[in-house]
C-alpha cells in the first residue's frame, strides 16, 4: 500500500490488526465538531483580552488566521475539548455540553496550545499542521509570549468557571502543567543520551501527553463536582488514551504521510529522537537493532536514504510491531476503565468510540 | 561623589530631592527580610515537586544554590512577598503574617521570577543579580522550561491555599500575568520603534511592573477576605509603587553602580531600551535631546565613551530630573493611596516605608 491511501480505517502502510473493530461512529466525529464549535468561541474572546501582537500570534498558532490576518479553519484536531466536554457529560449533567465542560476546555485547549508553543521552539521545529510554527514565523520571543499568555488566560478562563470546585480544578491543571514540563525536558534531554530505557520513555509519554488528556478528560467532571471515583476513572481512561494517543503518533512520526502529519518527512529520526519504536529497536538484540544503534551513534547522516533505511531498522528490529500492540492494549485499558462510571451510556459509548478514532488516526 | 559611594541613603550620583524625608526605619528592612524567611520555605517545598533539571534551574535563578548545586544566598531583595504579607496583615488579620499572606507572597514571587527568566532570554541578558542568567548558564530551553515551572507552581500553590476566594485570587494573578506579556511586548517592540511616546512607556512600565505589585500588595488581603474598598486602596498603593520602583530602575539601568546592581554597565543604553529617562530626553527640544535622537538612529555606535555620552545627553535633555521627580511623586501617590485603609496603623506605616525604601534604593 501506498502512504498516500493511507485512510482512517487503515491507518498505517500494513495490514491492520486482526482484532475485529467496529467502524468509528460518525457520532464520534460530531463530537469532535461540536466540542470546537463550542470551545472556539470561548477561545477566541479570551484572546480579545490580549495585547494586539500577542493575540495574532495565538490567533495564528490556533489556525483562526494567516500571518496576514486573513481568516483561515486550520485547528488542531480539537481531542481534549472533545474530552472535556464528554468529561461533564459523564457526570451526568442532562441537557447539552454544560457550561463547566466548556470552560474546562478551553482550559485544557489553551494548556495544549501553551506547550505546543513552546515546545516548537525548544525543539526548532519549524513546521506543524502544514504552516510556519509561531517562532519560525514571527520569531522566538513572539512564541515564548503567546506560550505564557495562553498559559495565563487557561488559568485566568478557568477561574472565572464559578463552580465550588474551581479551586481544585485550577490546583489540577497546573500540576498537569508540571508534568507537560517534566516530559519535555525528559525528552531535550533524552535526545542527547546515548542510552534510554523504555520505562523512562514510558513515563515521558505519560508526562508528555497522558498526563493532559488525563486532566482533560476529568477536568469537566471535576468542575460539575462530580464524585471522586468517577473523576478518577475518566483520568484513569484519559491516561491511558493518552498514552495510545502518543504512541500512534510516535508510529506516525516514521510512517506517518506528511501530507497528512502536517510534520516534514522524517522530521523524529532526523532529529534522532528517542520515540518509543526507536527506543524498543535500539534495545533489541535482533541485527537490525545493533545496525540501528551505530547509525543513531553517528549522529551526521542526515540524507533520505539514510533515514529511509533508519525506519526500516526500527521495524525489523520489532519497534515498530511492539508500540502497534501496545497502543491497542492502551486503547483497550482506557475502554475497560470506563465501566468504573455511572454516567449515561450513550456519554461511555461516545467515550469508547473516541478511543478506537484517536488509535486509528492517519493525522 | 564616585558611584561607588553611593549608598541606601544617597542613591544617586547628584543631590538627593531637597523635600524632607525620614530615614528609613530598620524595621522597613526587617519587613523585607521576614517576608523571604515566611516566604522561600514555601517556594523550597513547591521546587521539590518539579523534575531535578527543571527544579536545579529554578533553585539556580532564586539564588539558592550555584551551578554546581553548592548552597547560595544570593536571591532577589524580596519586594514582592513583602507586599503580600504586609497586605494580608493589613486587612486586619491578627498575630503575625497569615498563612494566605505567605502563599500569596510565593505566589507572586515565582510570576515575578517566571518573567524574568523568560524576559532574560528574549532580552538576551547574559547577567543578573551579578551571576550569569539561566539561559546563558544551561541553554534556552531550560530558562524556557524553568519559567513555565515556576508559573504553574504559582498558580498550583495558590489553587491550594483553602479560601473561599480563591478562585478570585487565581482569576486577579493570571490576569496580572497576561498584563506582563503585554508590557514586555511592548518593550520589545519599542527597541525596534524610531518613536515611543512617553504614554506609551508609562503604559508600559504599569503593565511591566506597576501590575505585579499592585496585585502583591493586594492579593494577600483579598485571600483573607478583605472588602474590595480595601483591596483596592492595596491595589492603588501598590500600582503607584510599582511606577515609582519602574523609574528607579531606569534611573539605575544608566547611572546605578553595576556592582551593586548586578548588570553589566550601560546596558539599557546599549540595547537602546526606550527606558522612562530616554523616551523623555528623546522628546526634548533642548540641544541635548536633538544629539541623543542623532546617537539613537545610528545604532551600532557601542562603545564607552559613546554609551557615556548618551546618558550625559539623557541627563541634559531633562530626562534624569523628570524621570526623578515623576519617581517622587509616585511614590507620595502610593503612600497617600493608603489612606483609604482601615487596618492597623503599624501596618500602613510599614508599607509607607516600604515605598520609601524602595524609592531610595541603589540596587
Amino acid at each position: 500500500m501506498n502512504h498516500d491511501q493511507a485512510t482512517l480505517e487503515q491507518p498505517f502502510d500494513r495490514e491492520p490488526p486482526q482484532r475485529p473493530r467496529s467502524t468509528p461512529a460518525p457520532v464520534t466525529v460530531s463530537v469532535l465538531e461540536e466540542a470546537r464549535r463550542l470551545t472556539e468561541p470561548v477561545i477566541r474572546a479570551g484572546l480579545d483580552r490580549l495585547d494586539p501582537d500577542t493575540r495574532h500570534a495565538c490567533g495564528y498558532h490556533l489556525g483562526y488566521w494567516d500571518a496576514d490576518g486573513s481568516p483561515l479553519d486550520a485547528g488542531g484536531k480539537g481531542v481534549r475539548p472533545a474530552l472535556a466536554v464528554l468529561s461533564a457529560r459523564a457526570a451526568g449533567v442532562r441537557g447539552g455540553a454544560p457550561r463547566a465542560g466548556v470552560v474546562a476546555a478551553a482550559a485544557c485547549e489553551l494548556v495544549h496550545n501553551f506547550s505546543l508553543l513552546h515546545d516548537d521552539l525548544m525543539d526548532g521545529d519549524t513546521e506543524r499542521r502544514h504552516r510556519k510554527t509561531v517562532w519560525a514565523r514571527f520569531g522566538p520571543a513572539s512564541a515564548i509570549l503567546a506560550g505564557d499568555a495562553m498559559l495565563a488566560l487557561a488559568n485566568e478562563l478557568l477561574a472565572e468557571a464559578g463552580s465550588p470546585t474551581t479551586a481544585a480544578a485550577l490546583g489540577h491543571l497546573n500540576l498537569t502543567t508540571r508534568r507537560l514540563v517534566k516530559g519535555q525536558a525528559a525528552d531535550l534531554a533524552f535526545e542527547k543520551r546515548a542510552r534510554v530505557t523504555l520505562s523512562e520513555c514510558l513515563q515521558m509519554a505519560e508526562d508528555k501527553t497522558g498526563a493532559l488528556l488525563a486532566c482533560s478528560a476529568s477536568l469537566g467532571a471535576m468542575l460539575v463536582g462530580a464524585p471522586a471515583r468517577t473523576t478518577a476513572a475518566l483520568a484513569d481512561y484519559g491516561a491511558h488514551l493518552g498514552l495510545a494517543f502518543q504512541l500512534i503518533d510516535d508510529l506516525l512520526g516514521i510512517w506517518g504521510t506528511p501530507a497528512r502529519t502536517g510534520k516534514p518527512v522524517w522530521s523524529d529520526l532526523r532529529a534522532r529522537k528517542k520515540s518509543l519504536p526507536v527506543v524498543v529497536a535500539l534495545a533489541s538484540d535482533r541485527p537490525a537493532g545493533g545496525q540501528l544503534r551505530r547509525m543513531y551513534a553517528e549522529g551526521a547522516l542526515q540524507d533520505e536514504a539514510a533515514l529511509a533505511e533508519m525506519a526500516n531498522l526500527v521495524d525489523r528490529a520489532g519497534g515498530r510491531a511492539w508500540t502497534e500492540a501496545r497502543a491497542e492494549r492502551e486503547s483497550a485499558a482506557a475502554v475497560a476503565a470506563l465501566a468504573g462510571l455511572d454516567g449515561p451510556a450513550s456519554v461511555r459509548a461516545e467515550l469508547a468510540a473516541l478511543a478506537e478514532l484517536l488509535c486509528r488516526r492517519t493525522y
